[in-house]
């Protein structure tokens, strides 16, 4: 037994016995287990935020991380195990919510579908294998045993696709996809800073910003702060993408965006 | 000392310091407890939502469980311990709301009164018995410190009645009760799936759905995915109770439904 | 390493990746650490309801407490260490949120400016010094690291002014600040326990409860549950201070009270 890093992220709301249920079966399995609730207020069914939110634990240590943003539950689709190059273990859905985290960190190694039943709490109920399935597999898997006691080895390829490709920049611009709304109504693009920074942007450069027929010319900034309260900017967020935001405000609430818009950057 | 499961429910919100003070008690008494948040998003004051989510310990290995909510603090209501005979124990007021889940664990095998001081942390808030009783009765009994030392034996029948009671089939009909509406806008009633089961219906079967003057027929289904987006249904929810939902969508905001309303299903 | 508390406080909601990611940072750093979060449902930006937050640990044992609401975050504000004559470290911007608390554990002891960068995480994120800053520091400090070691030692007088003072009782009057409104819609005022004593209220007594232009006059009662439904009063918090609240209802709701605004409390 070690004491393993296993974080939990569900679009359960964190004011539900879901999650509570689910710390439980895991300390039941792995007592050592270090149960991190990553984030549980992931908008029913968006896959997007999801994937975006499974993105940062790039800045955590290795761990087992299960995600249950699940509407195919019940229905054929599979649940997978999918192991990164850094060590890391993604456990949840075949809908494409844990294929861009592992691209963070250094690539997919292996992948398995999740069918041997004796790592499962049976009855498996048709509803809830974030319990039943993905929360026990994670423990099990956090006690060392083997990926591959756990189902067939499945080729990356043959996986459900990733809610969002990564945007490149071409011919000075770069069309990019919302892929996340926070807390203070600001939105996150699928673009890493490294390649925001092929716009060969200064601190204080201008940058037009193109949504659903409106453009917007915005400062690039280092944070919040530099600009006047109430000003929108854009600027490199705090997990390795580019983020659009109004100093002391809401974004969202100013202009109509939502996740899975598309949008244009470019310098002005 | 045991690594024993200390679980906290109440209606503060998480969003509150309320239960980390709740947790840290927990934590001075027995640091080797793990605290679980099971839910903190009660409705305010709603017994029937606050007695639903203690039931879904069922899932969870035996441990000590506190419940607060608590309309009655600082009123004459008393404070007190429900043991279970699978061995759970339900630390919270008499108002109700620590009695169904027991129901589920086997019975209730003993109740008692809180009321030796040498448990509480002193002086008692007249307003916080979560923090003050409820909170460091859960950590001494998580230590092993047996029931009697709590208080007086009380009959199980003296305390405040549930806020309902089992629904039962009868001439092929179940008059039951809403006893909680989820994150997703489902609701729950007070069916077990094995009464449900009297109804004799298989998936795909229709049954009607009678509330506040409306009928509604809807299938019966093993899970949402089966049904077209936006179609509502009727099935056994992952917590041993029957539950109506709609597919990707949310019951409630399409039909007044609220907790303890009365809800008559018939199979046609 | 010990089994220390280490709490959380932030304005990024629970229901964000960013205090999972300060949760893992810690644990990477003292494994054996308990953490706790306290509250993240600050509203965005509010030093006052901040500040109040952190007088709750008053009633945990002592600890090491993260604060980050931190509109300054990028800018030239400094990161602060205070230490309180209790023994508990408060970690976080220099901005007031650290200073109320100290001042109920006995004040102030000492005040270190945070610079030392190995115990950061780096590079130093301009956005979330809370991952990258407060939190290691305060789990460096948990695992026994000196205060000394983070940076220069700062005169407590230099730093950035609480939100409030505390409010005195003069002629029989108390001008008092709301510093806090809770879930249940009840606000607090900075007037503690003590000070409120001074105004010779017994239970039963009326109090006038003057703010922006309305004048209200309530009982002084020992709890809600002394008042019908729906009756306002005033009473001792749980927290030390003095609420004004509805029974079963809120405050906030019915009369437009908002933190920061002034309110006068006389005997009447």
């Amino acid at each position: 037994m070690q004491r393993e890093i296993v974080t939990l992220t569900s679009d359960f709301g964190k004011q539900t016995q879901g999650i509570g249920n689910m710390e439980a079966v895991i300390y039941s399995i792995n007592p050592e287990a270090k149960v991190i609730h990553l984030m549980h207020g992931i908008p029913a069914f968006d896959i997007f935020t999801a994937a975006r939110t499974m993105e940062t634990v790039y800045y955590m240590p290795v761990g087992f991380h299960v995600c249950v943003v699940d509407p195919g539950v019940g229905t054929g689709r599979k649940g997978i195990i999918v192991k990164a190059k850094r060590g890391d273990y993604f456990i949840g859905p075949d809908n494409g919510c844990l294929l861009t985290a592992p691209h963070l960190l250094g690539g997919i190694e292996r992948a398995f579908k999740i069918s041997n039943e004796k790592y499962m709490i049976k009855p498996v109920s048709p509803i809830f294998h974030g319990r039943h399935v993905f929360a026990p597999v994670a423990a099990h898997l956090s006690l060392g045993v083997p990926i591959e006691e756990f189902g067939e080895e499945l080729n990356p390829k043959s996986l459900v696709n990733a809610p969002y490709e990564e945007a490149k920049v071409q011919n000075g611009k770069v069309k990019a996809t919302v892929i996340n709304i926070n807390h203070f109504g600001s939105f996150h693009l699928n673009v890493l800073h490294e390649e925001f920074d092929k716009l060969g942007l200064n601190f204080g450069d201008k940058v037009s910003i193109s949504f659903g027929g409106k453009k917007l010319v915005v400062p690039f900034a280092g944070t919040f702060g530099e600009l006047p309260k109430g000003e929108p900017l854009i600027m490199k967020d705090d997990y390795r993408r580019v983020e659009v935001a109004i100093n002391m405000g809401s974004f969202v609430d100013k202009y109509p965006v939502k996740v899975g818009d598309k949008v244009t950057l470019e310098a002005v």
